[in-house]
């Protein structure tokens, strides 16, 4: 099973396609999409919905997992962040994905333990569970491995649930 | 020349397509395009998308008009409108329209006259402009005539400007 994880934003959008297998979570792809501050608004966004569907396409994840942003965090970025999670979003259910919003504290404790973990233990935290040689840089990369494998982690929970409910 | 202005939204996204003529603006199309509250998130943004991106096809409008959202406006709704907005300019931009934001203010100034007009106001020139034989309802379809007005009102300065930087 394919998940992809992505860190929503306009500047920089982390993604990471992260592959399910019995001896371990496997890093497929890890990286960011960037479009330029300098170009109009319309054509970033339209950039950038376009190269997330190019990865929807390549790796046909089975769900997307995508950080719930809420824009008390940063009041300058929150409208382009918000603008760009919405683009995800509609992309991953056009594409038949299961999409699932994970809050930045889910992730933290799914991958860290512990909800108040700082970026540095997310990013090493990831790089264990991945085996890499290094921690994905840049950090927008490592939260998106961080949300895929949040959603490997409650997965087992969502499926019991969503047996229970039958 | 067609404008569609659209009044981003989730729950109601105001959409109108406007036709400048010699004679005065004519409303081709006016409507609002809601998604239920009771659905799961992405499901509600991938069918925004889907239904402006039905618009786009039906109207091959030459410019979109979209609301410059500020989320200041509204905590509560903003993240969604937010959502909605960034849907709505990368489907437009991908459409090859001109893709042009506008403030409320400008919206008020360019339909009432004074940054300041209230909504009454607002729908009452909606409606005198386009010869309607009443306001546009719900409000979000009449906000998204204003803004298709609003382009058509700063239409020619705009490409006198662009002529003057060639």
């Amino acid at each position: 099973m394919f998940v992809l994880g992505i860190d929503p934003g306009l500047s920089r959008c982390g993604y990471a396609c992260v592959e399910s297998r019995p001896e371990g979570a496997r890093a497929v792809a890890i990286g960011v999409i960037t479009t330029p501050p300098s170009d109009p608004l319309p054509q970033r966004l339209a950039e950038l919905q376009s190269e997330l569907r190019a990865l929807l396409v390549e790796f046909r994840p089975e769900a997307v997992a995508v950080e719930r942003v809420f824009f008390q965090n940063n009041v300058r970025t929150a409208m382009s962040v918000g603008q760009a999670s919405g683009i995800a979003m509609a992309e991953a259910e056009a594409a038949g994905c299961l999409v699932a919003q994970y809050t930045p504290n889910q992730v933290k404790e799914a991958v860290a333990g512990h909800g108040a973990a700082d970026k540095e233990q997310v990013q090493t935290m990831v790089q264990t569970l991945l085996r890499l040689p290094a921690p994905p840089r840049p950090a927008d990369a490592a939260d998106a491995a961080a949300l895929a494998l949040c959603h490997l982690a409650y997965e087992p929970t969502r499926l019991a649930v969503a047996r229970a409910a039958r």
